[in-house]
């Protein structure tokens, strides 16, 4: 089989690191194009040295119509509204696209509300939500899809079985999350300063991240529900990582070992999500570099309330990871294609 | 005027070392007597090379008759259980006794509950729980206090003004706590070992915490509410540090900047105690070193609930720093003697 | 093509863990037997939950009658002193055997000063010294293979070239080595412990490390002199990586350049090993999980000596990584295979 | 007796904020003026929110003019050249100044090689470099001290003992520093972003850092010999703390034993410099947050060398501490006045 051709817009980035290493090891896959407008004209091993003898591309200005025509598969990692003009003048082209950014994931809208003005709304409701585990019949057809926010990821797959199975109140969820500092991407800043961070640990954006509109509007799609959610993100001390502890109020008599069962029931097909037992709960470290999401979970039957547990690495589940295996359900490949290595641990 | 004369239990652990910390340059305090069990025969600057020069005195086995009689002041810094065991035996000298440990927090019914058999359940009564925040007038006149734990310090002061002047629904409170390492104590194990915990992030004891029924109980004893909270705590990679974020239904219309107004008014008159102005969050390096609670406040008017968000250095105000705050009050000292310099970031 | 059957002994700690992240992809290669004698009876996966999914074998007692007769490789990851015992009944099988630990590393000469007394010196003369890019040619042919200790690795070959050219005095070379901490192993202790080692750097065993007569021996039996080397480790607080800084007195004036060109050409087949520009130092985090070393050269030409900087991930080309890269050698695979993983970054 | 009033120019830097942790428990001291170019009109309180309650005066432009004439001490923690440049207009006052900056550590022709045009060069020889242990006689009758590099604090103290007592080859001493990020300042940029430090070890500037001519003019002034010194710097993934690894030819037999009693001797009256007791080496968190350096010594006696190795907080022995201490030097106050708090540890 000839080889599909991969750009990826905007390169320079984690996004953009993490996606060469999976698709560096994809048999199916030649990674053809490269931009990143701030690096351009130098080799992708200038800006990663790590990627040095794998690959020394040389990084391109972010021109469409410099964009081969013969590329199949394009991955947009871009800040918003760049990321929309872009994909506007690529939409046409026989071409698949995977945006890591958020302009296709939530509706006009929202939005309108949380990011500004969207440059092509018209396209908004042609992208597929592509959280591959609940909408991969979606994703198998679409040409456009909307790679998840790394947040969004660990709450939707924590939360989605039992809001599906309709046994939690979906008005009064609460979802704290931390995520490690590479999900704050690689520009240099303030509060991503080393000496501000290490042994800092804090809450920003209280009930105000934009990850939150997000999170309710996939949850609400798919449960059919109208789903509320508090959210409140937090910065911890560490390279990747997103732990999510998610409290619901259940409206079923239900024990842990139960609610266990139902989620393993739910995932039971799924490769890249994994349920833990009883009185196990997850820690990043077990899926870092990884694709998975790890689950635990905890029935508190005197207030009928249950905590549940999800961590995913932000880069890979939560970003670079799960594009690939979008990209692998798009092209009709096996799903772990490129991802089958184990965690990275310690 | 003379120095009142100190005995520390338990020297040999973080709290132990954060003691030697405060009481080495406060001016009317003098060490004198300190046990450790395992290195009894050893001088503290052996156990923490960083004391060389302050403090050479051996270590002695703990033995209360061993103690000193004109020791003025007793810190115990040891296991639950054996702490109760070694108080009973020095109660009735003339002595001040602040306890870092459980055994005197919580009532015997809880006790028995979440930690077993209690040793003397008739001195339970007799101790004052010493938040001193909330509890000064007693902790000025108590014999025995029992310092609080560090996840409920955290907890409780970020939960006192709202329970006290009632606008919170006391049934519904979520807290999820997340804790630097210190927090675990000195004795090596896998859980804490160094490759196991860096860049891993992971919640434990859910639901079944022991500092659960500690934070509701005092809560309850303060507000005359039956409280009810739902507790997860959670390891971070750090050394230091408490953040707890607190989730709260409103039973009454309020706005971020009024209850600001109402925590800043509520906690006016107190030196350890700051509040965050709107849309900001404090860091938990913004407290570490130092005996200083930060309060972060955030409504959220849409669906009435409040996000609070406290952070204490788990080692100071979560425990020695509050235990000398504590002595200070007892001894009718100022009450940051020992405790005055500034956190030391970063 | 049959894939070959691989046994790894002591498979519990990270040694093992690291093993069966490179075997599980290796396409000629199968897992079929673990021992681990604390952890007997349990599954892989319980003891590294990252691996769930991936390989659920029981580890069994170490027993080496008890590990079947078709096994085509053994890994042994053993305490020294045992790894000699064990392989001592199992040498006369048909098998290839890689010993991870230091048995077969050093003369018995040397062995008896670090170690104690050998098992089985017969053996020592036996094993190739496993440093790939020094001694494929021996390691191809080899039964036994001893896999170089970490810290030898990074100063190997950092050094190699420049004796291989004997234009360095080998008599007073400087090795000055850091260490994250997985270099310490899985068991828990006081030094390793989560908050003794961050934010704490320290030397230890200063010119008393048993990795310095590993490293003169190995680089006198290749340069055909008598090297001397002064060694000092460092733990630093990361999870992984070692940076040696070696100092060299030159024997020959000659410009970095010269000697950035001297390194190239010496190690432009290997590919493992990458050479930096001038001026440009390698991070560890450049080789994070992967089997590469990277090198930085400088030449300072006013007192004619030379600093060479050489960084591997400790678990990988220095532990597991190149254990797999030998037995890759041993059995005619191409040298890389399941190896081809970019580094994770970050 | 009337505080004396200080100023500190440039407070806005982790210099400044640990400035204040000393200055304000100082009993002498009272903080009356405080510059920050990029954050004046700001409270010092905004820029550090540690310091909320302790501090809130407004940081100033930087104006000599401005600087109130009734100062006594000026701290000066400013870009090199504009120190001087400062520095010259303020010089003529009645005034003590303290350069936390490279401006006057090194004599004109190492300035201009190394730094560039001196805006002021007859200043430097008016100035007394000061690493109080070596110069304190100097210091006391200073109008000027030029506080020394972080850097060269951990070196000189490490060497001066051996090259005072003609012991070690002045011409072939290397030494290999291990700094924490702190040493790089507050300014945010890619080299410390977290995630590229975090995991990340990596030497710079090898053989070409600044501090090498100051370590060599300064051991030179002092021995009166020429010292030669190879450095390399290091950054390594924690906050605060320099270890550096001397290595010495020694030019006469001696043991570990008599080595560790010379330097003993050596800083007898020091109350900031331990020695550590044979085969001890210290850790940078025993002296964490303290003004100490504590030095680790070994003699290889095979090949007549010795290794010392010695450890500060760079933000503390490495400048602000030294800073005080020099302060309190020149004012005739006991010399660790505001210095006396053990290291915080850990």
């Amino acid at each position: 089989m000839d080889k599909k051709k991969v750009a990826v817009l905007g390169a320079s980035g984690y996004t953009g690191s993490e996606l060469m290493r999976f698709l560096l090891v994809h048999p199916n896959i030649e990674v053809v194009h490269l931009t990143a407008e701030k690096h351009a004209g130098k080799r992708i091993s200038d800006v990663f040295p790590h990627l040095r003898g794998f690959l020394d591309l040389e990084l391109k200005p972010l021109k469409p119509k410099s964009i081969p025509k013969d590329i199949d598969v394009i991955f947009a990692a871009l800040p918003h509204g760049t990321s929309a003009e872009i994909i506007k003048e690529l939409y046409d082209r026989d071409v698949k696209i995977i945006d890591l950014g958020a302009d296709f994931r939530i509706s006009n809208k929202n939005y309108k509300k949380w990011y500004g003005q969207h440059p092509c709304p018209e396209l908004i409701k042609k992208a597929v939500y592509g959280i591959t585990e609940l909408n991969r019949e979606k994703v198998k057809k679409a040409k456009l899809v909307a790679n998840p926010g790394c947040y969004p990821t660990s709450s939707i797959l924590g939360l989605a079985p039992i809001l599906k199975n309709k046994i939690a109140d979906e008005s009064s969820i609460i979802v704290d999350s931390k995520s490690g500092v590479t999900g704050a991407g690689r520009s240099p800043s303030l509060d991503y300063h080393y000496s501000e961070v290490n042994e800092g640990l804090k809450a920003y954006k209280v009930g105000e991240h934009r990850h939150m509109p997000e999170i309710e509007e996939a949850l609400s799609n798919y449960s059919g529900l109208k789903v509320n959610v508090s959210f409140t993100p937090h910065l911890i001390p560490m390279d990747r990582g997103i732990l999510s502890t998610i409290y619901v109020n259940l409206n079923k008599k239900i024990t842990t070992k139960q609610l266990i069962g139902l989620y393993k029931k739910h995932y039971q097909d799924e490769r890249f999500v994994r349920i833990c037992e009883e009185k196990v709960y997850p820690s990043t470290n077990q899926v870092r570099g990884s694709n998975y999401c790890d689950i635990g979970i905890k029935v508190n039957s005197s207030n009928n309330t249950a905590v549940i547990v999800s961590v995913i690495d932000n880069l890979v589940k939560g970003a670079s990871g799960q594009a690939v295996q979008n990209m692998n359900v798009m092209l009709g490949f096996d799903e772990d294609m490129g991802l089958e290595a184990t965690p990275v641990f310690p």
